[in-house]
């Protein structure tokens, strides 16, 4: 028995505000619930449509009808598993290693690769600007793939933790030096700047390194993808 | 005045089988519209909502109501530019430089970054398997920023293609020697898998030399994305 406020806190964690007050994240899928039920991440509820399902559920699940659960998904065409998680607690930032920092990241899709890369490449720290989209966003956790719950996410003012912060700080410019001529040291800052407007002006001030990633040939390519450009400079900071 | 007929052929080239009957594809938003006017790709038809538009738009271009544009258009608010273009025709192969080989991407995102990820490392060719999603896919020109029109892309079936080449065949595997202590050479194949699958067994069978790109700590994350994994690979080509 589900009863209507349940269904109404759940459809309300599609929003930001009610994720952060609550506390509480959705994820649609049996993979992707099975993967959080595997980890660290607290789970809260646990909901199926189909028995048969429930054979491959690591947690006990509450059985609804597909009427209720089109009522609490956020998807036209919802999966017959969702879970409702904890939103873990952020860890204090250790400056041992490289550290992502994002400077307004918008793009959910974006902010999900980027989580799975930091994974892939053992970045166990993310910092995220206050106006970074929200890593609890479905369209995040869709990209993620399950390394939401392998990295630690802090969201705080950038200027205010950069002042803190005593390690080198690198960005991505234009008229940085060459990435792969450059002997990265064993810990630093990367900052990743906004798809549109690159690294602000207010975190530009911080920026201790500028490095590049080439281009090649005569193409008149505006700039890579912010994903992209993460991919490339972790693995150069990997193989150093 | 724009008759009934006209935006019905607009509309069907949502969908990939009336793009192949026309020749002919959509592109949406004055950015990309005037990317692609600047571009060897040759226009159909511009359609704009707005008059002071039409100053920034270098076409003539044939001036519409909302309600029509609606009907045209594939987005659900749509911008003021609506762009229909013939698709190019594609050129020979010429195996003078790394070509890019996609086996059954279906993502559009994850296409539309890899050519934009070939224009910007000056890969001048993409053939594509004929499962793989199609080039003029809304989604995936959104995606390539453009890019679509510097690049080469051929559909065709794979096996046949690799069978005529003579260079070496490049493929990621988790089995493969490690990319960046690879020599490698000045031209060849890099055959991307699918996003789920991999490389099918199929054209497996052609490549010539495995690679892998390390993971690093102790994440038990799965793989990269094949974008990203795109990004990394091409960039480790150029950097050689």
């Amino acid at each position: 028995m589900v009863v209507k406020s349940q269904i109404r806190l759940i459809k309300s964690l599609q929003q930001k505000k009610y994720r952060n007050q609550h506390q509480l994240f959705v994820v649609e899928g049996i993979k992707a619930v099975n993967e959080l039920l595997a980890s660290s991440i607290k789970p809260y509820m646990v909901y199926t449509t189909a028995t048969h399902v429930l054979e491959n559920i690591s947690h006990s699940a509450t059985q609804i009808s597909s009427e209720i659960l089109h009522k609490m998904s956020g998807l036209r065409t919802p999966s017959p598993v969702l879970g409702v998680f904890h939103i873990p607690e952020s860890k204090p930032i250790t400056f041992t290693d490289w550290i992502v920092v994002l400077d307004a990241i918008r793009d959910p899709g974006n902010l999900g690769t980027i989580i799975r890369l930091c994974d892939w490449f053992g970045v166990s720290h993310i910092v995220c600007s206050n106006d970074t989209v929200d890593a609890y966003n479905p369209k995040v956790l869709q990209a993620t793939m399950g390394s939401i719950a392998r990295v630690n996410l802090v969201y705080t003012d950038l200027p205010f933790f950069l002042k803190e912060s005593s390690v080198p700080v690198y960005g991505a410019f234009m008229n940085g030096a060459k990435v792969y001529e450059e002997k990265m040291p064993e810990k630093g800052l990367l900052i990743i700047g906004n798809e549109a407007n690159g690294i602000s002006k207010e975190v530009a001030a911080f920026i201790t390194k500028k490095i590049h990633i080439p281009q090649f040939g005569l193409s008149t390519a505006e700039s890579l993808n912010a994903a992209t450009a993460t991919a490339i400079l972790l693995h150069e900071l990997r193989r150093a």
